[in-house]
């Protein structure tokens, strides 16, 4: 015990009113710094410095003493002014992008409330709130009943789903192991998230469980080769669990053909992950991150049962008020966030009508982006877009018209990394770029905010022209 | 498409002026509702409504159109209201409590900016800002090197410990799965938390998996036994993998003897999970939630090693600054919030010391309530707290001296949850309770918050009075 004894520990150590206004302070910054100058068109995306220096400018060593207001508030206006603006209407690096405000309050909200989402005598509203959120989901999926949670992230949402399908044929596996059971398979495509892989790990079926369906050219998995994979994998003594489908692939945003594979699924009896879905409403509905709907069919309660430990100390039976309103126990987690308040309070000031705007305005970005392209030189699409990504290269006028040269393919891989130095040294822009398979490195720009407009779409292929045109 | 054609989709959607208004007038209620009122020991913890008549209460329905600014304010309003105030001086149901605003200007700031952790050059701040509080957490562990991640809670911390624990036995399991491995046992105690059981499942081992060691009466893992039933289980088959040791039991807040299990994990070259650590800031040191430290001693780079997946459109090889820093591929999610600022930014508010500070006055509050429970009849310790929690019955007037009657146990049993009930519906304060082996249900209070103060501890004893007086 350091200087404990100079401060009277019986008294509140907190002062509310000294606390609440440093919050006031540090909201203004925020409002200040990420929201206005963070979305300002004429402002930098990224504030680019080098790890070193970057460690030493923020000064992040923690120490025995603590520091003055005046001191942690430019500490705040520093972290804001060296963090990337994801809202900024030039940031297309990941799938996500944008603020939306009502989200925003929703999540301030939520972070204030600090709510543990278990039990309903601890989250009365959030408890209710979830149902209804995710029935909404469940009925934009088509779903007149179901279940479904939110879950930290997509990834999480997919290793849900393979858990779940593996407990609902041998139910044993809750108990025995995996050792209990015989090898089971998994189906995928090479386009679907990697999520499935970390997932066949995590989870102990190791990764040589998923087995990868061949994809056409838009990268869309062929039912004929997962229906020959699947017998395959039977007369090698696997046991096919399920099928991992993708709606909008990480990459190239392909729809795997749904109904055809659910005939194919039908006719193996096997779990179709999109039977279940997985749906993120972080990314292009701008609920903000974390928000992960795992929604699923079933109506008999295989979710809690697959995944419920009956913790006495959280879950009691004798509580005053239906204990199925304790929804935690269905969950993987015990302290769980609460993801929904953001979306329903967003659903709530715009409507589906609204959320829809912003989807069909993508499209309509993508559409405008796809036809400027066209006029200009030196933008070669990897594939036809089904969605909002669209996967480019950019040759420079320096390999235009060299295609049958030896090096062509190595000197094109090599563009995009150094296109994607400069813009992020000058702090223009932020987009990313990706080998696929045997491609080389080329551009994908995801078209999600609906902050932008045509003429970001025309910075965005000038921006890349500039930085690319001497290489 | 709905009425889209009304709206000029090519403009922005979403204006920043007026969606920045909306959030100044939420933040105002933010701060009234939850954080003064909130935490106002004169205002109540709980707003009691039955769930049919708070769900139409809140109207949580979500519809096509659109609702006006005044009306969404107003349910920003509702649902502080109707939430529980889990800041407030009086809520002593969970290991939470309390409110720290450095922390929660850390949680706005790190909502604002929507920043995915898992590469540099998305989260530039944030990569350094992680890998130094996790740097700090390990030396007040009394590590000098090692490893470790955020993660979205204490239950998937103990699951990241369970799964590298197998793969450094066994590395093969990434790929082969369990069914390549032989049968493992993990061995607990019965007072662990429930996320090893959870995470026995979830993995793939299976709850039998799960050997419960003997524990002595407060509740601490008997050296012995576990020795004992590891020989056990050796001679069943089974290989030993990991021991899940508790340093402040859920329940009755008991402490494992570490070093004398740390003797038998080495004599059978066991992993012993506390060798790595899960640590939970965002209960006792008030970071808020999610805010969970896996920790470990490796150098090796085991954690990626065991979870990476390498995707190559996130964790590209040939970006300009060094890879090392996309420390995404570390974790079992794609999407990751940051959990680290808010830590960071109030461990620079009150250093080291403040937070010592915290945990001293918790025990000082334990020790005064303690006493205060000896002056006073009817409060009947269930162990000795080694830690903040506290364990007792309450022993209404009528059963005073009724130890022997045959009915003693059962009525007993009955009292907390009428008083929790009770309390709940007045709104006037909360505790939780719960039966643990064999014994009733008593009451938990964990005194965590650094808001509280004598009289507080006073008043909790009085409302217990009250409450339970006329059973």
């Amino acid at each position: 015990m350091s200087d404990s004894t100079l401060r009277d520990l019986t008294q509140p150590l907190i002062d509310h009113a000294e606390g609440q206004l440093f919050l006031n302070e540090a909201f203004k910054i925020i409002v200040e710094e990420v929201l206005h100058k963070g979305t300002d068109a004429e402002e930098k995306v990224c504030e680019w410095r080098e790890p070193e220096s970057l460690a030493l400018l923020l000064d992040l060593q923690l120490r025995d003493t603590g520091e003055s207001q005046g001191r942690l508030l430019q500490r705040v206006r520093n972290v804001a002014k060296y963090s990337i603006k994801t809202s900024h209407p030039h940031f297309f690096n990941q799938q996500f992008g944008g603020v939306d405000y009502h989200s925003l309050a929703g999540r301030f909200l939520t972070e204030a409330l600090n709510t543990n989402l278990f039990t309903y005598e601890v989250a009365p509203v959030f408890v209710l709130m979830e149902t209804e959120v995710l029935k909404a989901l469940r009925q934009l999926v088509g779903w007149t009943d179901g279940d479904g949670i939110f879950c930290p992230g997509g990834s999480t949402s997919n290793m849900y789903a393979m858990n779940l399908a593996r407990y609902k044929l041998f139910p044993e596996v809750k108990t025995k192991g995996l050792w209990a059971l015989p090898r089971l398979a998994i189906f995928s495509s090479p386009g679907s998230h990697y999520s499935v892989q970390k997932g066949a790990s995590y989870l102990g079926f190791g990764t040589d469980s998923v087995v990868l369906v061949k994809v056409d050219d838009g990268g869309r998995m062929i039912p004929e080769d997962l229906d020959a994979k699947i017998e395959l994998a039977k007369s090698q003594g696997f046991v096919p669990l399920l099928v991992s489908c993708t709606s909008g692939t990480t990459v190239l945003g392909s729809f795997d053909p749904l109904d055809c594979i659910a005939d194919v699924c039908d006719k193996h009896q096997l779990w179709m992950h999109v039977d279940s879905v997985s749906w993120n409403p972080h990314k292009m509905l701008l609920a903000g991150l974390q928000c992960s709907a795992f929604l699923l069919q079933d109506t008999t309660n295989l979710l809690k049962r697959c995944n419920c430990a009956n913790a006495s100390y959280l879950f009691q039976q004798d509580k005053f008020y239906d204990v199925n309103l304790d929804i935690g126990d269905k969950s993987v987690q015990c302290s769980r966030k609460v993801d929904c308040l953001k979306l329903w309070l967003m659903w709530k000031a715009v409507g589906s009508t609204g959320l829809e705007h912003r989807v069909d305005k993508a499209f309509l970005h993508v559409r405008y982006l796809l036809e400027q392209m066209k006029k200009r030189d030196g933008f070669q699409l990897v594939s036809t877009p089904e969605f909002v990504n669209v996967c480019f290269w950019f040759i420079p006028p320096s390999l235009r018209g060299k295609e049958g040269n030896a090096d062509y393919q190595d000197k094109l891989a090599k563009v995009a990394p150094v296109i994607k130095e400069r813009m992020m040294k000058e702090g223009t822009m932020m987009v990313g770029y990706q080998p696929l398979g045997d491609l080389g490195n080329f551009f994908r720009v995801t078209v999600f905010s609906p902050h932008i407009c045509h003429k970001d779409m025309d910075f965005f292929l000038d921006e890349i022209e500039r930085l690319g045109k001497c290489l």
